[in-house]
């Protein structure tokens, strides 16, 4: 029986809530040898009353050793293996700019480059044109008709841009359609090649869209012609819904978190701004409708990408006051506090290293865990925790046993 | 290769003894915050003694979340993933009345419920009659005759019984059938419908024996109906001698647990009464022929399931000074002590919760756990412990290691 089917088979209606509180990136890494992490170095004495009530681990989102992209990582936390749970790149990158994919779409990434008089790419990222210069040639390409489709062109980052083409009512398009961007400089462009029978008439759209969009780029230098990679349509995984039996809202301001969520088929709320006080407010006003409630706070990451440790530190001090209480008011009966993946601020990027993660119910065997301070939400702590280093996919099913939520298995 | 193939591979014959104790429902939650567990509370001098010597961890019987019922826990002991081997509700209810069953043999669940007179069922559980009654009406029901079969009926508990239908030499019997319990009132019993061609004549003989025995019953309201449940045959599993190359021994005194051990193939002791001294003299007279004994000990289970926490202390303390200098006595060579899973008093039944676990071998490298007052068995020292959070197969193995019983895996 596969771990979906047996959350199938076991999972029983109950009146408890779970919210999974997600700090994008929460994972760190130390200043300088024998310094403490971001997370420890913060000042959080709400996290570290928790935790002294609470299990903790280490969570790993993919697999030990392996950075996570957002999208994966986040499909790891709703408890989908994301290397079973594969979501194409040009599926990924729609659902990050906040794109309504449909169904029947077939979504890719483009790059603008740039080639030379014999179509060699020459550069394969066009120079790195800045996302001004990406967002005239957008409009442009938005201009092309092909007959019995609508092409959506999407600005996404400096040379990096977004394709999704929607077939006619009744019509079915296939993504199975190797990349043009030929990895390397001093060589044309591929076709989009049809992997098999079925894709073969959207790759020639494909390839017709791209030679209109050539023709219009070759007055554009550096960005005179495009690579698109990618080719994706939704995946139609199993909805979590119906996987775990609950009913669940997600809280965050950023599309790709919204995205992710929306396609396990997760309600997103609305959220009336930027800030967490915003995303609270919409767990208050909601708190009544759902089981379980995703709350992402994106500024973590932001921090840890950008290098900058103090204000890493100061995100999450600032979700320890004005958060952690309010979600406590509420009085759950699972609270899970985590990241999806690590971004140490000494790396500026994301990292593999697995994520301190916090496990709070009425009916978990608190660790006591102790730091060198007392009771402490932090890296170190986790390492020591009774959750053990774990993957992030168990993150669901302990939270469903906590909650009461999960028929025993056999007699 | 599988885990058992690998298993195979690599077991080699040796002198050495491996004895597993289990404490059936060991691990616990305390009683108010900031407590003990039961194990935690229990005065247990030996046990403590013992775990400054060994590695401590924490057992995951089937998934992490799940709450394992008897049967599939113990599997998962022996090292069987429940998962991959899945018994039959209706074999594990035969096993549970210490039922002899046979390989041909199709064992099913009986309730008995009450039907109107319409036969639309108006109680799944007929008033929940008491064992008494239930008593009364199964003799009545082993005097149906069918053609081509024996059929055994047997009390398990109030409404509830087992009954085990027996071909005649040389016939088969298929038990791909669904269930007769329509899972709600108000409706009529479904028949039992074959889900294979091969099993549709096991299906019409189950449908006769049920209508005949309905003609019975309705003399006998509230139990004027009944329905069959969890069709099922001995699943023919590999056997343990063969997978661990182990002669292997069963010390128990219920039904249930010498079922599911004899279901792998172990040989099940004689035991003198229901006291572990009776057990501890059953591993006493046969230490010389076996090389791993599974030594159970209910009353753990018992004490838990009733919310009795001084009790189920009690019978911890019992086990410290009864049994476990006993078993030291006879110098096995890998001792490993857990249980099946955990029955926190607190919540009166099994539970999810991770089984702290102890394994001790002249060659195992000692944790020195310590707990605040020393070393000490427990479920928050086990959470520090270097086995980790480990799945409850991986003892097995561990064991065979430990007892040098494995060849080196390549070279």
């Amino acid at each position: 029986m596969s771990d979906f089917e047996l959350m199938r088979t076991l999972h029983i209606p109950a009146q408890t809530k779970i919210v999974h509180l997600v700090l994008d990136g929460l994972g760190g890494l130390p200043r300088e040898l024998d310094g403490k992490t971001e997370l420890e170095a913060a000042s959080t004495p709400n996290f570290d009353a928790l935790a002294a009530r609470s299990q903790l681990g280490l969570a790993v989102p993919i697999r030990p050793g392996v950075t996570p992209g957002s999208g994966p990582a986040h499909l790891s936390l709703f408890g989908y293996d994301p290397l079973t749970y594969d979501v194409g790149r040009g599926v990924l990158s729609a659902l990050g700019i906040g794109f309504d994919l449909q169904p029947e779409d077939v979504a890719a990434r483009g790059n603008f480059c740039t080639v030379d008089e014999n179509g060699l790419v020459t550069d394969r990222r066009a120079g790195r044109i800045p996302t001004e210069f990406s967002q005239k040639l957008v409009p442009l390409l938005r201009q092309i008709e092909l007959p019995g489709i609508q092409a959506f062109v999407e600005v996404v980052k400096e040379y990096r841009f977004a394709i999704v083409i929607r077939p006619m009512a009744g019509q079915t398009l296939h993504a199975n359609i190797a990349d043009t961007d030929p990895q390397q400089t001093g060589v044309p462009s591929l076709p989009a090649r049809a992997l098999d029978t079925a894709s073969e008439p959207t790759a020639r759209l494909v390839n017709d869209w791209i030679a209109a969009a050539r023709e219009i780029l070759k007055e554009h230098p550096p960005a005179n012609s495009l690579n698109l990679r990618g080719f994706a349509k939704d995946p139609g995984f199993p909805k979590f819904p119906e996987v775990f039996g609950l009913k669940a809202a997600a809280i965050a301001t950023y599309p790709m978190y919204k995205g992710v969520a929306k396609l396990v088929g997760m309600d997103i709320l609305p959220v009336a701004g930027e800030a967490v006080e915003d995303e609270v407010e919409a767990l208050h006003a909601h708190w009544d409708q759902y089981d379980y409630f995703f709350f992402h706070v994106k500024k973590t990451d932001s921090a840890g990408e950008d290098g900058d440790f103090v204000r890493k530190a100061q995100v999450i001090e600032h979700v320890d006051e004005a958060v952690l209480p309010a979600i406590l008011d509420l009085d759950p009966d699972v609270l899970i506090v985590t990241g999806d993946h690590s971004t140490p601020s000494a790396l500026k990027s994301h990292s593999w290293h697995p994520v301190p993660t916090l496990l709070w119910s009425r009916y978990c065997l608190p660790d006591g865990a102790t730091g060198p301070g007392g009771a402490e939400f932090g890296e170190r702590a986790c390492g020591r925790g009774s959750l053990g280093v774990f993957p992030a996919t168990d993150e669901l099913p302990l939270a469903l046993g906590h909650a009461l939520r999960l028929n025993k298995y056999g007699a």
